[in-house]
């Protein structure tokens, strides 16, 4: 995505560095955060500088490959040396012994920064695999292949699904599913940029999505920054406006997606589903196959992240001259919980607008989109 | 309700001056707003200095009596003369042909102040016909004892309800129909506090009902004074939080009932009740019967106030320090919508608790029951 002029990646690796966009700062700064080693890309991941399914992924393939980089810095263990089998230890270069378990650890702190995201686990494994059976290059290439697929996947899934969106709709969203989830383009998002590049004109409403506020901060910054008309809607009132018959679409994005399809997404996700299935507003999941956990045949196998109660209590944003302030936004003495995520059950999905067209949310369908070359 | 150990009201009324407790400031500071005229009074209802379908009743009366004051400073036009029939004009007192267009604009400015709080109208009706047909002091009469009797509807109310609290259960609540939200006790909030002091052991999920947030800024500062076992729920996660079992019964209040039980509240009130409804939960709304509007058979009728979208752009709290900011939450550039109510249909509702005892949301019923002495 542009902006001002220039073409960004969400998040992008070069040299041992991966660089993403600082989504704690914006939509008040647009600034780029560096991290040089796999523990500050964990930190980045897990205080959620970099967040979405898609850039969350590409993050964690990045963390594995600069764990490999980190532990042999100088290349030699390549090919079919594998772990374990580093021909040398020299200064600076880990000794033999220790070199399988520095990458076991490794892989267990950056699985260990977000419970949920099936995408980390499909990076994290795949950069693992290829280093230990090819060496470090092959593991920094993995990393590489994985951000440059979920481009083309965000630019597939939203050519599959902009054909949904006809001129005059009201089409909402949860969350950010958008360019800054992923590496480019998104998914539910995706099919909103995809289709406004087209020439549609429709409208979209987003969900503020507290306690992080995804929706207002980063939807809404993405469709300013697009130019595409919108406004942001409190979760409440999500009903009220269904029921008014202005939302006529509803598509959001995913984290994990079980067998049967199954959707972890964003909370509330669920509640504006169950909301939608009343007034029979379809309701799309965009996403993916990498987001896909065909290990679990339903999203009650998906454990779900619980965050820290003080993103519930507490809010940061810029007064009127543009200083920046933490406030307290809640009672003090009063504690709050924080689930991250909640499984849409597959029967109140209308679809799954996947990389591989657009699936019906069933373990049959699904298995055979999956298969498919 | 005591704070520090003092028994305050959240509205009374005192010579000619209305004092309440100025509820955008909570639930940071305690202060007390004084109004010395009906205008100041209408300020401090449209910017939801008082807020809450009782205190917006009380507040009404208080202000349309205020305007007989102010009117009738030296309370000539008592009894039988009525509006419009002051015998004599002097300095500062109104000519007689002007009285009653004043009185008139005076209704029509209070009115105008909150277009959905049936206890408004109530109130202002009551204090202006007395006022009327009785002079000055018996509208000041009038407002004291609407106030007086918000009070007792609130202890009857809860004294009704909280026999459906049992030891062990789960509560949750939206928004703020407690303490503040009426001149005392309160209606959904009221049910809690008398359930608390008969002993029971039960938790209370707060949603925090964004965007002014009464959930969490003003239910959960009444739960932590009267320290009672809570969590700040945000709206997101209420059909999770329902799904896994760990919800007994909402208790929701109301701004205005129709004939038919239909129920105009907070905004989010709906979707909670749909989605409550999915997983069999009792949905209780505790309102006295001030609050229904028998003049209309359902909620289609009632109209549905908009309020300024920045009460969703920016968000009003103190930061580590104390010292209190007002920052922007959303991106700059994007609009927002910001429905204050919406109608939640009897068929979601179990229950409506009265000050007359608890009805089923049906016409005959109601009608019955609100006919009974």
């Amino acid at each position: 995505m542009k902006v001002n002029d220039i073409h960004y990646l969400t998040i992008r690796m070069e040299g041992s560095s991966v660089f993403m966009v600082e989504q704690n700062k914006l939509p008040f700064e647009f600034s780029i955060f560096e991290a040089k080693t796999y523990k500050d890309t964990c930190i980045a991941i897990s205080t959620m500088i970099t967040r979405g399914a898609g850039a969350i992924g590409a993050a964690g393939g990045f963390a594995m490959a600069q764990a490999f980089l980190e532990n042999d810095p100088f290349g030699f263990a390549q090919g079919s040396h594998g772990v374990g089998e580093v021909p040398r230890a020299e200064s600076g270069v880990p000794r033999a012994e220790s070199r399988g378990s520095f990458l076991q650890q490794a892989r267990d702190d950056i699985r260990s920064t977000r419970p949920t995201a099936q995408n980390l686990f499909y990076a994290i494994d795949r950069v693992y695999e290829a280093g230990v059976k090819n060496g470090t290059n092959a593991a920094v290439e993995e990393a590489q292949k994985i951000a440059a697929e979920n481009v083309e996947e965000g630019r597939t899934i939203g050519t599959y699904g902009r054909e949904l969106i006809k001129d005059g709709m009201k089409v909402m969203t949860h969350c950010n599913a958008g360019w800054l989830g992923f590496v480019d383009y998104g998914t539910a998002v995706s099919v909103i940029h995809l289709a406004h590049e087209q020439g549609k004109k429709f409208f979209v409403w987003a969900d503020e999505t507290r306690p992080r506020s995804q929706g207002a901060r980063l939807t809404a910054w993405e469709l300013v920054n697009a130019g595409i008309d919108h406004a942001i809607v409190p979760d409440n009132a999500g009903a009220w406006l269904m029921e008014k018959g202005d939302v006529d679409m509803i598509i959001v994005g995913a984290d994990r997606i079980a067998a049967n399809g199954d959707t972890a997404n964003k909370i509330g996700t669920f509640e504006k589903a169950i909301v939608a299935k009343r007034f029979n507003i379809p309701f799309y999941v965009a996403a993916p196959f990498s987001t896909f956990d065909m290990s679990i045949p339903d999203g009650s196998h998906i454990p779900i992240e619980q965050r820290s109660e003080d993103e519930v209590h507490y809010q940061t944003g810029p007064d009127s001259k543009g200083l920046m302030h933490t406030i307290r936004v809640s009672a003090p003495g009063s504690k709050a919980i924080n689930p991250a995520f909640d499984v849409t059950p597959a029967e109140l999905i209308t679809g799954i607008i996947t990389d591989k067209g657009i699936v019906k949310p069933e373990t049959n369908a699904i298995a055979a989109l999956f298969n498919r070359k």
